[in-house]
């Protein structure tokens, strides 16, 4: 099967909502290419492109893609096959009002940084002489959402600016199905990222996304945020107004897993997820802040 | 040269002060076995044993120890060569006011479940199917402080209780020197972990930990908070009463060294470590917080 591709010039989106018009309409099992755009929409070429305030538009998200047969209450799987750049150079910046130490002594703000890419595996930064590893991911990748409305930039249940390393090639995320056909976009990636994204932002970059899409009908557990899966764990993905509250919920999903699988009641869960893998941090700038729990697959086979 | 045992019957610490009266006295470069009982000093041994509130003296600390040659503004180098068990079974806990889910739907507290070990490679809970790898950690390390006190309940930047899961052997911990001899204690090793410690503790267990102790006179830099070394990244470790400002903090020491690493200046350090490496949870339930940024070595030399 040939790979359909989705440019972001056929559509892309601002804002998760829960009426969404899709762009394409694919099968479940389908193998798409999604093009995506900068999260800044190409505004920063060079240095003396700074970016004052977040913009109202930002982090556009191709699509949405609508996929057959998914309906409320089931779950979205999506494999990400590959990410590939299609820029030969990303950007990293900081905007006034926007990150981890906004305001801080010695912090400026706006200031931006071009990252030239060398080949496929090294980016640097203009001004730094350092090689940093090229580990592409996705930056937002969400559904529609069940009745509330989040604008790109931000986090919730139905994924949306998740900024979480762990949304690179080989790994896949699950979304709880808000609404026929799930609605999926994505973009803002970046071919680098801490943990954390301090500043704001990776380094900002153009891509074409290589997906699967395959729709789980009743699935055996209620999926209420994303989940995603690694080569070594299961994480439950969360996002709040803390990173506390945040911590929360991420604890809270993967305690159920546990409980499930092990047969074993919610406070025994617990002290097993006490043990083992734990809390990681995604963002903590979109101005809700992300965490994900991870749960080794030693201990938790596929709850789907 | 022979390692000195310093056991926890010859003196052990609750609370970290200014004025630390020492238990031992060893050189710079000292290689040492110190023996440390579990946090609960030994109060749980069956599951019938539950701890109703947070024990008044809890992570006993063996020491102090202290370290001929170290003065304010120094800084102690402590390598952890390695940690034996030296019980066949821990145990894990939730205590009640306690702990990340503290009074959620469905989390009873107190209960206490027991970790046996098999061998010396994994650890089972009572009552749950699994074998958990044995990844033994040291839970509460640190120095005498510059002028406040606090219990070995409380992380600072004294160190203490950091319950950090790379304060494991073959990393080493670096601490800012505030008195005279650092005054070094240690104890609280756990023999399994989740980063997150979310129910309140990892499998508490006894240990002989085998460490090297070094000071470094005059460093160049200021070293205002403990630091970890592992054999990928050099970590700054902060501590705080919410993990924003706890990330902020360690952000800010990794800022610091990057910069100075790479001759830039605060702002280019803030967008370079936005692309490396990052956040990283250690505890979120001390009851202040405690987190860690990692600063991959390909980019950060040793900085002292």
């Amino acid at each position: 099967m040939s790979r359909r591709t989705i440019s972001h010039e056929t559509g892309a989106i601002y804002e998760f909502t829960p009426e969404l018009e899709p762009i394409a309409t694919v099968e479940s099992g389908a193998q798409l290419t999604v093009e995506t755009r900068d999260s800044l929409d190409g505004a920063v070429q060079s240095e003396s492109d700074v970016i004052e305030s977040v913009p109202k538009d930002v982090n556009a998200a191709t699509g949405p893609i609508e996929v057959e047969g998914a309906e409320p209450g089931d779950v979205l799987r999506v494999d990400i096959d590959d990410i590939r750049l299609t820029e030969d150079r990303g950007r990293v910046i900081s905007i006034e009002g926007f990150g981890l130490l906004d305001g801080h002594e010695g912090i400026e703000a706006p200031r931006s940084r071009i990252t030239p890419v060398e080949g496929d595996a090294t980016l640097s930064i203009e001004g730094i002489d350092a090689d940093v590893p090229v580990e592409p991911l996705v930056g937002t990748i969400g559904v529609a959402t069940e009745s509330e409305s989040h604008t790109t930039l931000v986090p919730h249940d139905h994924g949306g600016n998740l900024d979480t390393t762990d949304l690179c090639a080989g790994n896949s995320v699950y979304f709880p199905v808000f609404q026929a056909g799930a609605m999926l976009a994505m973009g803002d990636c970046k071919a680098a990222m801490a943990d954390g994204e301090m500043c704001g932002t990776g380094a900002e970059i153009g891509t074409a996304i290589d997906v699967t899409v395959e729709v789980l009908s009743d699935p055996e557990i209620e999926l209420e945020r994303p989940l995603i899966e690694t080569p070594e764990a299961w994480k439950p993905v969360a996002s709040a107004d803390a990173l506390e509250a945040a911590c929360e919920l991420a604890t809270r999903d993967a305690i159920e897993l546990l409980a499930a699988e092990h047969e074993v009641d919610t406070t025994d869960a617990y002290l097993f997820a006490s043990l083992v893998g734990g809390l990681e941090i995604s963002q903590v700038v979109d101005p809700l802040v992300t965490v994900r729990n991870a749960v080794p697959k030693a201990h938790l086979s596929a709850p789907f």
